[in-house]
């Protein structure tokens, strides 16, 4: 078992985890933003420039960019849907964009009613523009290990839009497992074509999020999302449910000797947050139980 | 990744899954073991003969059996606390017991009011007295993995007593996680002690329990204990939760080409059944969503 000394965890509740919620009001989610930061994580996606009409739970990112500041050390990151997301991204003085793009036909047009080319084209002129101020790209290829509409999805196709996205401009990509379609086999059958240099967003619907969690960090990837509490998944996507646990992920990473730079007793206090804000339970085993070092008083 | 052809599932949905749960009438569990053999499984921990005061739930275990009667090809077992519960189970005609240790030496004081010395020398005299009857004995050591109470647990430890238990009769062992602290590294650090001719029973206390399973599977280990639905967790154990759930390891092992026997379909017919008997959703997310394949209508 070859395992890295350290990971990169993208945290992506603020976005992917509040988006499909009632929604919050801007003051708690920079407390929120900020509770992720204290606890040591350095990379957020922290709002996306959508329609507040299409998604009323992401309205105010601005506001929200605004009210957390410059964060040294720290990269804010907004998901944009299109070029005038992007514009109001840039403006608002975010430090990296996320663009999304499906490899599955049908979720794409489903999605953003674009054909993937079509896509393919809107991300590069995105890619142009953020790099006008020296902002980078992350391309996240949805439905990467499966579509709940055509099924098994083609590795090659993935490899072969992973390239196409590159060549347009973007940084890095992200290989989303959009309704918990991957296992195992899937994450190395992909990772075999792309090669480890990606990172994984993994989501729990059928149970499998930390397993191809651990089995991409088994064949060299080193970045991953995740989402505290466990909340996330897509309004529009049939089948989604939610990302992997920041705390699950951390909980274990610390077990196996991976470093993540996250307290994880900070990290709880994050996640005892989101739950108020949501008004719900969140769906984190660990958010529960705390990590394996908290023992029972006899 | 070396993955066998094949593996056991040990469904321990109507004993474990159902013990912490309020009542359900001897009829319901006999439709629910049925409903499971339906679905391919060919052992089933079926009920525990333990006193109807301490667990309410496994009142009626005889009557069961009875109403079960022999089943070619399956395995009928149960899990006895001490000669007693031997000698009925014996009685009533079972297939195989269960006797459950812990390595914690706290948690096996709490669990039974033993030493860990006094129950070997019970579970010695259990597997004497199966002997005679041509029954097998499964040992189940609890806290593999780690204690509530004293932490970490010496993998020697583990060792020490697997072969205490061999030497004293058990035809087999389990390793129990019963209070989800077993992470990929417990896993193989145990095993690399005891060799992977064991069964594992994994909990989902802290969401680790499908990635402990895929760890022990490329560790060489063909048997896992799982339940329907993913209900069950000891009713005296601190911080118990789920086992992992059968259909999500069906559903796994099917997509890595690792055969169980199963049908998943019917399957979650019986996870429909445990959901209608003990009268609340199961936590199983593959219960909600279904296998990978099956796909959304565009």
């Amino acid at each position: 078992m070859a395992l890295p000394p350290s990971v990169t965890l993208r945290e992506v509740g603020p976005r992917d985890g509040l988006q499909a919620e009632a929604p919050v009001p801007v003051a708690g989610r920079v407390a929120l933003v900020e509770a992720l930061v204290a606890a040591g994580l350095r990379h957020v996606e922290v709002v996306s420039f959508v329609s507040p009409k299409a998604v009323p739970a992401m309205a105010g990112a601005a506001e929200v960019i605004a009210a957390l500041g410059p964060l040294p050390g720290v990269t804010r990151t907004a998901l944009v849907p299109n070029r005038r997301g992007a514009e109001l991204a840039l403006a608002a003085g975010v430090d990296e964009l996320t663009v999304t793009i499906a490899v599955s036909p049908t979720y794409n047009e489903r999605n953003v009613k674009m054909t993937i080319d079509e896509s393919a084209s809107a991300i590069a002129g995105v890619c142009a523009l953020a790099r006008g101020d020296g902002v980078r790209v992350d391309a996240v290829v949805s439905c990467a290990f499966g579509s709940p509409y055509e099924g098994d999805v083609d590795p090659a196709d993935v490899g072969a839009l992973c390239h196409r996205l590159r060549e347009g401009g973007a940084a890095s990509i992200t290989l989303a497992d959009t309704t918990g379609m991957a296992t195992p086999r899937r994450v190395d059958e992909v990772l075999a074509v792309t090669g480890p240099d990606v990172a994984l967003h993994l989501h729990e619907s059928r149970g499998t999020g930390l397993v191809n969690l651990y089995a991409g960090l088994l064949a060299g990837v080193r970045r991953f999302d995740t989402s505290v509490g466990g909340l996330g998944g897509s309004p529009f996507a049939a089948g989604a449910a939610g990302n992997v646990a920041t705390e699950e992920a951390v909980a274990l990473l610390d077990d196996l000797g991976v470093a993540t730079g996250v307290d994880i007793e900070a990290l709880l206090a994050a996640a005892a947050l989101v739950e108020d804000l949501v008004g719900h339970p969140v769906p984190s085993r660990v958010a529960r139980a705390g990590p394996r070092t908290r023992l029972a008083t006899p």
